[in-house]
């Protein structure tokens, strides 16, 4: 019934456009009444995002099973691709969607208020993961973003080659890049620092101004990493 | 006559909430007709926001000045500054339509909107400056989101405590954690690398796994800064 009433809309604003089509029209190419379709859709527009409450609900369950072992950067790119497996699980009617929301302004500002229940999901997540350090707050919220950005960046991408290729190799690339930024390697937020945990694999960032004597880098390499130079 | 249609409607939104204010509420008491609340706002949504298109025009012809000598990441974040100006020009009205926006969904969806309007602009601008280089639309989406987030997170903060305190601090604060991940002083995009050009204030960064040896990391260093250790 409801994968019907999905079907019969996107056929009906394809033929005429979307504001073109009534619930009406939908209802009665679909064969049911409207009582049926406003079972299911709180509005026409609904219909045209009908698996996002099913992945949001998913992707808050996905954060909410996370533990403190976790690495939250690449957590939060976990959490993204279970949007694009959703868009690439149907391919047709991903990108026919895709293309319909070009199209209809109201789409497009529906579209956007899910990508935001989605960004402030991750960015909730990331908050509690950033919960007492400084800019805790601000760090998480300029993460959900950046990985929003890159996850729709490639999913777009892949839209807008009409579904060829492969989605996966593109949301990968650009989430690898916001990895690269803000992933458990990078020291972004001081002057000098080391990781917390450390193994041999771990990364040593030293900011240093240019000017300083480099025996003062030294000596900062020394402390932070804790022995004498080999 | 615009300013006073944009009084007369939030006293009205203010007394009976927005969705019980109808124009014709607003028109009678601005003491105008229908006709010239439509000249000026397409609809009711439209008086709650009265200065975005204006800011929106501001910012783009801000970043159409940009020579080839500005700092990419720095320029976007002086164009967001305007936005935060626009705000802090009138702390009262901005914290009473901050809390209008929280209450009322249709308004909170179209604020989304214009926000990502402002994002489209920096992101169109940074793929200009970034255009012929690897994941340059990718950096640049990144880097507009980013730059999104931390300004909403610093100005948010300044409504939130009903814009007591220095919004320009706030917004400074966030942006200055964005240059300071993205910005020329930074290098993300690769493992060992010294600033182009070389004054004292520059900012060398090595990045070095934690097993290698201090000599080479020191070696690193040399070679980096292109001088014997001090």
């Amino acid at each position: 019934m409801r994968e019907s009433l999905v079907a019969a809309a996107f056929q009906l604003f394809v033929e005429r456009g979307y504001e073109q089509t009534t619930v009406d029209d939908i209802v009665a190419l679909a064969g049911v009444g409207r009582r049926s379709f406003f079972r299911y859709f709180p509005s026409k527009e609904d219909v045209v995002f009908p698996d996002h409450e099913g992945c949001l609900t998913r992707m808050t369950a996905f954060l909410d099973e996370s533990g403190p072992g976790h690495e939250p950067v690449e957590r939060v790119c976990d959490a993204a691709r279970l949007v694009l497996r959703m868009y690439a699980e149907n391919p047709a009617f991903s990108v026919q969607r895709y293309r319909l929301t070009r199209k209809v302004p109201g789409l497009r500002t529906y579209e956007l208020s899910v990508v935001w229940r989605y960004e402030r999901a991750l960015a909730d997540y990331l908050r509690g993961r950033f919960s007492g350090r400084p800019d805790g707050t601000l760090r998480a919220d300029v993460i959900a973003a950046a990985v929003v950005a890159a996850h729709n960046n490639g999913l777009r991408s892949w839209l807008r080659s009409d579904g060829r290729g492969d989605a996966s190799a593109e949301v990968d690339h650009a989430l690898a890049h916001v990895l690269g930024i803000f992933g458990p390697e990078r020291a972004t937020d001081g002057p000098t620092r080391g990781p917390g945990a450390g193994g041999d694999d771990d990364v040593v960032v030293v900011v240093s101004r240019r000017g300083a004597p480099l025996w003062r880098v030294v000596q900062e390499l020394e402390t932070t990493l804790g022995r004498d130079p080999a």
